[in-house]
């Protein structure tokens, strides 16, 4: 029994109309967890790093230390935890910083433990840690790249495939807070019209083949799109003062205009900006991007929205990997 | 303006889960249309071949007489058309017939007027004249291959996906009769839970990456489920003496013990059979597929369904292709 330190990259899950499906890994920010067995009971919770004062303290909350004690349920090995959270994800603004916990919980757990890195496994027992137990997330945080989930007569499973060389994506991040993802799982329809669904369904199928085949042109025309959750959580105002007309036309300009797609990232509020990097190789400040950060962080701005941050990341080829031993 | 003929293949819709989505082009069988421009009005049609006798003969009905008709109206040029139909695909068998008659009739009318082939745009003219609109069957009829129809900004669009090298097909076609197309669309739910919708769209992504990859193991696993439309259908009756519950027993039994997965094809009543074949080498009569194909006969038989016809097949690569000329 040893301490392990693992790294875990942020998240974008949904991606549009993938509610609870599709996710994707960023190259940055990352979070890292470390975990030391102990031989007293409970555990001990340390948080540093640039978001430490936003994480969750009370350990019954926290989801690094609800999937370790899941991990740990049923045996008495260990009796305890130290854990140490270094918080380089925002937290609660859609980026899966609960769900990079819980994964790097649960691996750094293995591995101090002498135990396979058996990351769909893991997968698995983080999803039950989420709330409404969605694993979009865990699962691009375990293994990188886009991910799908899909359920099986097992449970469910996993594909990965890999990111577009060619794509870029820029975070922007207003300062619209929620309350939790959990409370905003709630204003999600809870059926579907059958033209919806079938529209839905063949626009996810179709982002599949266009991310497999570096298609981003189609890709970004696709990902935009989505009149079922991001609609419902538009109008419900979870993403700021922006109804889901006024979201649906500033991705339309933005489209249009700059040749970027734009989605909300998770539950929110974080818009995640998606560019091809061949069409951007201009003179930083000169670049299509550009245009269009400006023009989010102006639309922001103009409804009275302060941005917390920007930033510029790509798909993330790893998922969570081991950063010490 | 000179005659052109060409030739359609069978196309087997839905494939589970994908309902209105994902559609498959067989090798086998296939039927041919020629079209000749004519200087008198109407349209005078000829049927022969296999199937000639269960054809509609009315032309105000036929589709590919009603393809031809929207592909002129609103000219003058022709005035009429010449159509022989050699219908070699079995008729309201859910073996797309009736798109691959209008997928046929409208290349065919392309290419005796000099103009060019775009499958694309007949696949949008085509799903015209089809129950629903649905795009399915001729997008795969048009284009060969698995094909995934989805909706865009500026109507439909439809992606093409090379079938696995190792996959087989066979047809078991009982002697249910069904009414038409139309009608089994009237029983389709008019919503899906947002639970089903998840997993549904979910299946259908993973799906997709499946066949790119040319992982039958799991394709075969998703393919199978869809608790939607097959189910609705199934209790519906127009599978046959064969309810849900039934039906996915038969399923799993096929998938279990022979490593074959079972679809029904669009609207049934053809079951479509899915095997590697590379797991398939043994000799005629021995291989797993063998047993399979007599399971679902046999089970047919014992519910007192005819067995009309049993065909061998496998993806077809190619769509519709001209044959004179």
């Amino acid at each position: 029994m040893v301490v392990a330190r693992v790294s875990v990259p942020a998240t974008s899950a949904n991606l549009g109309p993938g509610y609870d499906v599709m996710s994707v890994a960023l190259e940055s920010p990352r979070l890292e967890v470390e975990v030391e067995p102990r031989v007293e009971e409970g555990i001990e919770l340390t948080v540093t790093g640039k978001y430490a004062e936003e994480v969750v303290r009370d350990t019954s909350l926290n989801s690094a230390c609800r999937a370790l004690r899941l991990f740990t349920s049923g045996t008495d090995k260990p009796k305890g935890w130290r854990v140490r959270i270094e918080a380089g994800i925002p937290v609660r603004k859609g980026l899966g910083s609960s769900a990079a916990e819980a994964v790097g919980a649960l691996l750094a757990a293995r591995a101090a433990m002498g135990m396979r890195f058996a990351r769909k496994e893991v997968v698995r027992m983080a999803a039950l840690v989420e709330p409404g137990g969605h694993a979009d997330n865990v699962a691009a945080a375990a293994l990188g790249g886009f991910t799908v989930v899909f359920k099986n007569q097992r449970g469910f499973d996993v594909m990965k495939i890999r990111p577009p060389e060619r794509l870029g994506f820029v975070v922007v991040i207003p300062d619209v807070s929620k309350e939790s993802t959990g409370s905003s799982r709630k204003v999600v329809p809870k059926s579907v019209t059958m033209e919806d669904h079938v529209m839905l369904t063949s626009r996810v199928a179709a982002m599949v083949v266009c991310i497999e085949r570096g298609d981003l042109r189609r890709l970004f025309e696709l990902v935009v799109y989505d009149p079922l959750v991001e609609r419902a959580r538009a109008d419900a105002g979870l993403y700021g003062r922006y109804r889901w007309r006024e979201l649906l036309g500033e991705k339309e300009r933005l489209l249009r205009k700059y040749g970027v797609a734009m989605t909300i990232s998770g539950a929110g509020p974080s818009r995640l900006l998606w560019y091809d990097l061949r069409r951007n190789t201009q003179e930083e400040g000169k670049r299509p991007i550009d245009g269009a950060v400006n023009d989010v962080v102006s639309s922001l701005e103009s409804k009275g929205h302060r941005v917390l941050e920007v930033i510029w990341t790509r798909p993330g080829r790893k998922g969570a990997e081991i950063v010490n031993q």
